[in-house]
Parts: C-alpha cells; structure tokens; sequence
C-alpha cells in the first residue's frame, strides 16, 4: 500500500521546502506563526501546523504542489479560512497547508439558470454582497464567514438548511485536484442528472481528504420579495420543540427557526444588548411574497399560542431583524462571556426531530449534574443542535469532565438514531464515533474508497478515519 | 483484478442455478419467458435475459445469494419492475437477476420526522396509498410506477423534481448488500449528517453497480392543504420556456411545469380524449395553502400574459386534474397510437435552463429534417426533456436515422453545458457519453470505486461504464 502512517523525514520537507519557495517565491511560508495559524482551528484540539503554508493562484499552481508533494508522499492539507470546529486544518503529519485565499473569482453568475461559478476562496458573505445586484442570494449560512471550499468540504449548513437545505443540496459541480494531480470534472452545469456515481456529492463533506477543490457552481435564489422574522419565548424546551415539529409537519415553509436556551439567551442578552425573556426562545424567519410571509407568521402564532408560547414579537424594520441575526450569529462569542477566559468546547449533533427535546432534555440534565456551564443553540428545524461547553482545557478534571459530557451525547444521539455531527464535521475530534454510528461495513468502504482515490494517503491524512481498522 | 469480461462457463452456471433451486425451490424460476421478462425493459436495446431469476424475501436471502453468486464470481442484476429505459436490466454476461418484488415491507413510518423505511420492492403508488391516511405523501414521481429500489438506482425524479427535488434530495439513508456479502448502513435517520464520505448519495444512481439495495429510508411531506393545476398554451416553445424561467427566477414554489410541444398535445388529445389547442403547452401545479396556490396561479397567469402564452385554464376540481396528469403520465403510449405498431425510442437530456429553448428548437429542427415523428414533453422547471422517436427497429435505414438524431441530440446538450442524461440513467444506451460528457478523470475515479468496491465486478457488469479505459 505504502500507506503514510509517520511523519516525512526532516531531509524531505527541507528539500520540498525549498522547491516551493524557489517556485512560489513569498507566497511559500514557513514561519511559526503562520504555520499555527493554519494547523490552528476554532477549537480545543491541540495545535498541529504544517510545514509550510503555500497560496496558490490558480488551479495549475495547485496541480504543481500536489505533484511536489505527491512524489515524496507529503501530506497536503487544503485550507479556506480556518473556521472549521474538529481540527480539520490540522496536520497530525506534517505537510503543506493549501490555502486558497487568493483564489478569490467568481467566474460567472448565470441568473438565467440561478447558478454561479466560484474559486474556492470566495467567501459566503463576499458571495452574497456580489450576488445582491443581481437580486440573488446563496443560502447556506453556517455562522462564521467560511470559504465556499471550506464549505463543500465539510458538507456545511446552519440557519437556513431547514428550507434551502444543506452543501450537498445547493453545489450542481466541482472541479478538483486529485491525489495524481489529475483535474476532475463532478457534473455538468444542469440542474439535475443521472449521469453515473454521483462524484459531487462524494467529494461534499469529504473534508479535504480525497482532493483540492479548486472550482464550484452553486445553486443561487431569487432574494425573497419579503422577509419577515420573530422571537417567540416557550415555557420549556419541550414546548418549543414541539412547536417546531408541528410548523414543519403542515408544511410552513419557514426559512429559518432557531432554538436558544435559557442559558444563551442569558449570554445573548448581556453580550448583544437584547432584553428577550430568559425562557427557551425561538427565532424565526420566513420568506415569500408579503402576503405569504404574512400567513405564515400567522399560522405560526396560532402553533405557538396553542403549545403555551408567545407572544410572537415580530422584527419588521431590517435592522431590528439584522439585530436578533447578529445576536444569533455571535452566539459563540456572547457564550464566551459567560466564563471570561476560557473559550467554548463547540460540539453540534443531530437526531430525528421528534427525539429532539429528549436529547436536549437529557443533555441538560447531564450538564446540570456535572456542575458545567453549557448553553445550547440548535438548527431545530433539521433536529440539529450545538452546545458550548466552558471550561478550561488546562485543568484535567475540568477536561475529563466535558469529554465524558460530549462522549455521552454521542451516546445519547446515537440511542436516539442521530448523528454524532450534524454540519461541523468529523475531522479529528469524532473520528472514534463514526465506526459506532455507521458500523464496520461503511467505514469499510470509506477506507477503500480512499485507499483507491489516494492510495499513498496525501491528502488531508489523520481525519474523519483510520486506514487500518 | 480478476475482473469478469465475459460470461461464466455454462458448468459453472448449471451448478450455481442447481445450488439456488435448492435452496430457493420455485422461487428461482429458469423459464425463458421470465429470463427474458426481466431482461427486457422498456427500451430499444436488444434483451439479453439473465440465467436465472431469484425471488429473495428479506436481505438475508440476498446475502445468500451473493455469497453465492460472489464464490462463482456471476454477475447478479438487481431487478425492481424492469420499467427503466436504457437497459439497466440487461445481461450481457449472464447471471442471476434478483427480482425484490416479494419485499414489499413498509417497516416503519415517522409521522413526526416526516420519514419512512421500506423495502426496495414497494412501488411509490403503493407506498403512496400507505401514507395516504397519515395525511403523508413522497413526492417523487418518474410516471411509471417504479419500485422504491428501482428509484434509488437510477436516481428518478420526475414531474414534481422542480419543488421536491430527485431522488438524492429524497433519500436520508439505505442498507445494501454489498459485493463481498457484508450489509453496509449508509447513514442514520438524522435529516442532515456531516458524518464522513456520502455513501448515500454514491450509492443513488449508481445502477446496481455497487450493490444490491435492501431498505431505504426516505424523506415524506405532508399532504398539501390546497392543490391547483392547470393548462397553459403558448405561441411557440420559446414562449414557454420563457414563462418557466421567469416563474422559477420570481421564486415561484410550483410543484409541476410540464412542457408538451404541439405533436404531443395532438397525441394526447387523440389518446385521452382532451380537447387542448394544438400548441405548446404548460401543465402546472401548485401545492400549498388555499390563499397561497390562488396567489401562485394568478403570477402565472400575468407571467404566462406577459410572454403572449394563455389563456390559463384552471383545473380546479379533482377528477379534472386527474384527468390532466393522467394524460401526462400516458404521453408514452399515446405517442405509440401515432405511428401505431411501432414502439419510441425513449431518451431524455437535461441542459441549463436558459439553453433550454434553443435545444429543443435544434432539437425539433433535426427531427423534421430527418422526417421523423418525435414528440417531445419535459420536466422543463429543471431544463429536462425527454424525446420519444417512433421509427420501426426492424428497418435499418431508420434505426440509423434515430441513432444519428440521439447522438446528435447529447451532443447538443453537452454543447450547451448539460447532461446526457436528467433522470433516465446511464445503463448500457448511454455508456460511450459519459466520457464526452465528464472526462477521462472522473470516469477513471468512477472506475476505481467500482473495483475497490467490486474487484470482482459482479454486481450489475458492463453497465455505466467499461471497467477498462
């Protein structure tokens, strides 16, 4: 096989090293600081940095590094903009971070077909802004400003899966550099096919690991003729998830519905300046006409009211809506607030929704016993949620405690048919729950999947599994 | 490798067909007709029937049975109804076809995660009539009434594609027996997963080639609360595709746009006694609330107003939209009464919606040139046709002449950044396109996850692609 289990000599690096900078000039870098940056993530993970950090300009520049790399088995990892939760930049074995930030074009928006063209670089928000004067929109939103690279790789989601679904939804084709440094072409631009192994959808969440992503056509919207959102408190978890199963059970088209914890709604209000009652919130958003919007507001009151929720306070200026969407979206720092000082172990899972409120349920009451602080926030429409547990790494029973309180709600995800992730990913932190989740016949197959693609394992090595069981 | 190029000898075969008699009794039928009945599908390409036909009732007789077929190193053809067009069903080497129509199990169904698990036997109408009493329905509707499993295989959409989505949207998980006997689970019942590779979605449309599909769990929606169709004529194709970009760039939800150009119409009417002007036309449906589909209907209506297309005829009684899409559902045989005795040859492309009219104007150009009948209806929501050539197979001077007419019709679509295929599959009609179509990379990668996964290539050999370059 001649599988990489080990670390290249320090003789092979230092050569590579210096082709790279002899062909990329000050565009190769080996300083410390930029390698931890790139081998750092938003995560508790310790730091593994590359060797060296290499930005391309162009696919062919990227085909050069994966043969550079590939004839001495050096591992490359692909990088966007560093937002990833389970230390997938990572590199357990050395190598070469690929980052994409100069790959920034979008190379065509077709508003005809309501698909673009795009770098890996581009960012969803740099997306978006140039995307507005053509009244279009992409949806997937998953927090943080992460390259649309980034995002294929993990199969991202977030706030508006519910209703514009996920990455493996909304990417039509990809072009990519493969382990051999061959160019590979996923689909044609059509909206749909039937055209042999659904390669897209093989490379979306495949993290880095069977090639560089170097071109991508997106689906994009129409920008909805309204916007409406709200916030509507509930008694309990259970109330809330509840109302949630029944608005997507008839069929209210809603855009976004955010469950908030009272524990998060506490760190929101202090770090965002709100005053929401600190009950479990929702927070909502719909799109259509102004009279659609409307209606659907409407029914959803009349869902909430008969669950013991309300009132549905609505924001109808913009910038009362793009209030509570900050607030949503600074959920992780707000968290943060709460105990200054340490940073939130991020974790998100996902079960069917009508076990929802159990697994929140259970899981708080797993928190509360543990004497941890961990606010939850969660994609409730696809029965996804996250939590943010605070503790401090550097005190090993603080960090045996979370570790227990995640592993448990693995568990408990699993117990309840879910996935041990939702949309982070499995990069290295939930690669020993994706053999309890699938079973040895899927990771299995992964492996020979891999192995066939990669066979000398340069890509992205050490994630998502093992090569040997 | 190993790799199977040509049939098993014929000891080999007697041995294996005895083995399976044993062991199965009268549910391993060896008749010609049977043989020949699941070889045949509705299609052009000459039958070439399996050795044997076996009638398994739950995964462990699959199991059996590629164990079996797996020791001898026979091909094995999973078989759902044999309503697949591009002779998927085949077996140019031989083997043993594996008829799931006893599994016809509905094992559960999720009212509140708006999910079900069915075997692969279950045609949609009859899964369709099950949920019908939980107010449930799965939208996917390719016209024939396909099995489940069938579905999976060559990922069918269909009619309600352009709001449901196809198959791979619909899918949440599968179990499947693969090559070397082992059951693979693909995912959990979670709406969304970044849990490592999408075995899912590489096992949707890859045509038995990887292995025999034994439960599925798909995605259900609840029925909605006001449905309205309608008929809608437009001066030329053009107009109509028109008046379908702009409804699908306004964001409008329609369920179905069907186009029917002027031949088809004429056959429809002489076929299900309608009285439809002689023209290009929309078929159209809307689901949603009662308020919602009026509001839906009235923009199309001012769209369609606008592009010189109307009047637009609603139906708004049941049995009259039965009747309607009953209609649509038998353009197939209504084609045949127009050349009767002989059979179409049915194909279908899918291109970028904005290439759309300009491909099925090439397209209906080449057919009066070469003067040929060759009606043509399409999904046109998703910039998918379909074209039904009559010509009779037996006279080589016009088998000729369609041939020439389908190779010209990829080409075209290929030109114009589409696929050869939207939803019927790849199969043996398709194969020499896939190149052209996707490059020797991705036809390379296709053929190293088949023989990672089916070294010996016995699940479903010498269809979507030659295992050699």
């Amino acid at each position: 096989m001649g599988s990489l289990t080990s670390r290249p000599s320090a003789e092979v690096i230092s050569a590579l090293t210096l082709e790279l900078q002899k062909r990329f000039g000050n565009r190769c870098v080996t300083s410390q600081a930029v390698r931890e940056q790139h081998g750092h993530t938003t995560t508790w993970i310790a730091n593994q940095p590359p060797d060296a950090v290499v930005f391309p300009d162009d696919v062919e520049e990227i085909r050069e590094i994966v043969k550079l790399c590939g004839e001495r088995r050096v591992p490359i990892i692909p990088f966007g903009t560093g937002s990833s939760l389970e230390g997938h930049l990572n590199a357990p074995y050395g190598g070469v971070s690929v980052d994409v930030s100069n790959m920034k074009k979008i190379i065509a928006v077709h508003p005809e077909d309501l698909d673009c063209v795009v770098e890996p670089g581009v960012t969803r928000k740099e997306l978006n802004d140039y995307l507005r004067s053509y009244g279009l929109f992409f949806p997937i939103d998953p927090g943080a400003d992460a390259s649309i690279g980034g995002m294929v790789a993990t199969r991202a989601s977030g706030t508006n899966a519910v209703r514009y679904g996920t990455m493996k939804d909304n990417v039509l084709a990809l072009e990519a550099v493969l382990p051999n440094g061959e160019v590979v072409t996923t689909a044609r631009r059509a909206k749909k096919t039937s055209a042999g192994y659904d390669l897209t959808r093989l490379m979306v969440g495949s993290e880095g690991t069977l090639g560089v992503v170097t071109r991508i056509t997106l689906k994009l919207y129409g920008l909805p003729e309204a916007i409406s959102a709200g916030v509507c408190p509930f008694p309990d978890i259970k109330a809330a998830a509840d109302a949630t199963i029944m608005a997507i059970q008839t069929g209210l088209p809603v855009a976004r519905i955010e469950l908030l914890d009272e524990v998060q709604v506490r760190a929101c209000n202090a770090y965002s300046k709100l005053s929401l009652p600190e009950k479990p919130v929702l927070f909502l958003e719909f799109h259509g006409t102004e009279a659609g919007v409307a209606e659907q507001a409407q029914r959803f009151a009349e869902i909430a009211e008969e669950l013991g929720g309300g009132p549905f306070e609505w924001a109808t200026r913009p910038e009362d809506r793009s209030k509570l969407w900050e607030a949503r979206h600074n959920a992780y720092w707000a968290v943060m607030s709460l105990r200054p000082g340490v940073k939130p172990f991020a974790t998100d899972v996902c079960v069917p929704i009508s076990r929802l409120a159990d697994c929140i349920a259970e899981t708080k009451a797993d928190v509360d016993a543990r004497g941890l602080i961990a606010p939850i926030v969660g994609h409730v429409g696809d029965g996804n949620f996250h939590l943010s547990v605070l503790a401090d790494p550097n005190v090993p029973e603080e960090l045996a405690n979370v570790k227990a309180l995640l592993s448990g709600l693995i568990e408990r995800a699993h117990r309840m048919e879910g996935t041990c992730t939702g949309e982070h990913g499995v990069g290295q932190g939930k690669m020993k729950y994706l053999e309890p989740e699938l079973g040895t016949a899927a990771l299995d197959t992964m492996r020979l999947i891999k192995k066939a693609i990669d066979p000398d394992n340069i890509m992205n090595p050490g994630k998502i599994f093992t090569l040997q069981p």
